[in-house]
């Protein structure tokens, strides 16, 4: 893909920062957010903001569906439709088309389900293929959930660098799995165009968009992909730990035959006829397969309010605003780190190309949890990942992508305004300069993000 | 297990049924719960009750911890400790130890990975065993999730009545997996008995608590268990698709050789050192390896308000008085009803010795759908079970707990009254007496529950 847009001018002062801010369309929507005060929040990318109208929808919930209607609202207050009409929302937001995303369990429970079904299709159609192939940086669940998907099959697991993954599909691959936009690079895939290599050798793709849905215009059906699963406590707003969703090609889904696609995870919703309660398994007709266990409502109601909220952005242009906005706020913040911080250890990791990333950018910084901390101490909240002491390519040469302490920084378009990314810049060139991450109190402890 | 209580007198007037109300040492309980007016709830088995205090802790949780804290609040709010921490007070109802018992998941998930590791386990210790063992009316999600893990492993699933476990216990067996109480006729199998009978076979055991984690007295270690899961919005009112629990006796979980226990959902928050991101899977010391994604924040304080209502019961003698007032309720409302409805069609399907049976009554009716929906029109809400068409027993008998549309009655004791008991049957018998339940809209439509 190459970089069709046109730099734009360079922001040269907070004002100026403020005019875009009072200029652009999408600002109103910052106030469907609840934010703390004097903060500025760069980590939507790990866990998205609370909407405003979250709170006022789970207590309706609690005490009208729940505690009112008990038993009866899985009928009168439509609980059972719940994974069908939230993933119908997000439908719009990744390329699928009405019915083909169900919602529910966690992405790495969904990672299992769409990878356990991708390769008993192709157990089916090419039995000789025993690899599943990924990208040594993804994210550690989907190569954990893929290290137990194919010893369970028997296949192998095979990681390579993520700038080699189309000269590794050969015809040993059976299904290539990657995340779409790398959590700790921001590095983004070709989502169409690797969908065709992969195809092309006989493979299929299963897209993790946990990094890119909601942030990210992504076109599932345009790229021919096959299945794709997605997170729903980032970029959708829906709460920590909300529910993930799951989407599969219809060719697949609607395959009758022998090969009729069956996913492990056989729970009784995802039935043909679950209030038979029939002792063997038939898988429903469609995405409804996917469905596992009874879904988790309160989570879900909670994640519908987030995912609303990309409708409410569709009259100042939808995802496509949401992607310019990112790329400008992405573009200042780096422009504004580069030119305060010269010289103090930072280092670029994020793609500078626009259109070869997603919606944050990365600095490696050697003493990066230390330089975090500091700086959410002083109200900019971004994360930490730390580098894999282990890291090295598949050649055996490091990759530093891979090996450094990383400063994270995530923006999203929703609530996020030019002015927090100047901000953010100006504080962390703050730290950076005072020296204040040195003190004790930053020193490395668990964190989890 | 014999019958060991003595028969309590008979209740015999309304008035009777307000003074053992009036005396009852758990009535303040109910206090604790929102329940709509002129409603008598008899399907806590199904969906638990509201407890009052889950709408100002969900508003907390989402408007201090999530839009407040954001991020920080993994640490600071202690999510990341909330599985761990809502399993222990779980461990007190099901005779587990702290440390022992994670919370997450839907219950169907967890019989995936506890049925995934209990099988590994015997493929290394006892790789000749090729059969998965349950009993044929096993709640459905139980046998699908059970046929999809025997199928991966190279495994047959063999379902016999319940009643001849024992028998089918050979050589050939690697795990039972059995339901405690069974969701239709609210038969409890003897948990001790059967697991020492199954050791006794080289057989593995996974329990399924879904309708006696709460409700009855469960003791793991008394029972040397090996495995177990439950589900959390049933007896434990965690709300509508509440996270499910799942244990593992810590025999399993600390063994260190080369038979390491591993389950299949081998998620990063299960990993040894999950903020290490490393590229390959290293399970967790204990229960945490059964952790699998990130935890569902807002469902999960909901579960542990519900939870955390069985403490509150301690004082007026936790547990073994919840269960003594749950036999004596079922007593109450199964003697009103057969003394009431005698040649009404009714037949008693749940075991009449309260020793063999969970906290609910079901009743056999031809017209059972029509029936129930009059019922609940009336204000008592209890639930349908569809009888299976094919039900025939392994030797090709019919199997009339199988075969047979069920009323089913669901004794709560956190909340419901012997007024309750009392009202119910009186409101069945105005049901059955007046032929209400004949108007063409108690006509059978899909259900949920």
């Amino acid at each position: 893909m190459n970089d069709t847009a046109a730099a734009p001018p360079p922001i040269a002062s907070r004002d100026a920062c403020l005019a875009l801010d009072r200029a652009d369309p999408l600002a109103a929507l910052r106030a469907e957010f609840v934010l703390p005060e004097g903060v500025v929040y760069l980590d939507g990318n790990s866990l998205g903001a609370l909407p405003r109208r979250t709170a006022a929808r789970l207590a309706e919930v609690i005490a009208r569906e729940w505690g009112e209607g008990l038993i009866r609202s899985w009928n009168s207050a439509g609980w059972i439709d719940l994974a069908n009409r939230i993933g119908d929302k997000i439908a719009l937001l990744i390329g699928a088309r009405p019915g083909e995303v169900s919602v529910g369990d966690s992405t790495s429970v969904n990672l299992f389900k769409t990878l356990g079904a991708a390769v008993a299709l192709q157990r089916a159609d090419a039995p000789a293929r025993r690899v599943v192939l990924s990208e040594r940086g993804n994210f550690p669940t989907d190569l954990y959930m893929a290290e137990s998907v194919a010893a369970s099959y028997g296949l192998d697991l095979r990681l390579v660098d993520g700038a080699r993954i189309d000269e590794a599909l050969n015809d040993e691959v059976a299904v290539l799995m990657l995340t779409h936009v790398n959590y700790r690079s921001g590095r983004m895939h070709r989502l169409a165009a690797t969908t065709r290599a992969a195809h092309a050798a006989g493979a299929l793709v299963v897209w993790d968009l946990a990094h890119s849905a909601g942030a990210v215009p992504v076109d599932l059906h345009g790229a021919d992909a096959d299945f794709a699963v997605g997170c729903g406590y980032k970029y959708l707003n829906g709460g920590p730990g909300a529910p993930a969703f799951l989407w599969a090609h219809p060719r697949h889904t609607s395959r009758m035959d022998r090969k009729q696609l069956r996913q492990p995870l056989s729970g009784w919703l995802g039935h043909a006829a679950p209030f038979d309660f029939a002792p063997a398994y038939r898988p429903a007709s469609g995405i409804a397969r996917f469905v596992c266990g009874t879904p988790p409502v309160l989570a879900m109601a909670a994640l519908e309010c987030g995912v609303d909220l990309f409708a409410a952005a569709e009259p100042a242009g939808g995802i496509a605003a949401l992607r310019a906005k990112s790329i400008a706020l992405a573009d200042l913040f780096i422009a504004q780190v580069e030119a305060r911080c010269a010289g103090m250890g930072l280092v670029l990791v994020t793609p500078r190309d626009a259109a070869s990333r997603g919606s944050q950018a990365s600095f490696a910084h050697a003493d990066g949890y230390r330089v975090m901390q500091a700086l959410i101490e002083r109200g900019v909240i971004g994360d930490f990942r730390a580098g894999e002491a282990s890291a090295a390519s598949a050649d055996g040469a490091a990759d530093p992508a891979l090996a450094a302490d990383l400063l994270r920084f995530g923006f999203t378009p929703l609530y996020t305004r030019y002015v927090d990314a100047w901000d953010a810049a100006a504080q962390l060139h703050g730290v950076l300069e005072s020296g204040a991450w040195r003190d004790d109190r930053f020193a490395r402890r668990a964190q989890v993000t």
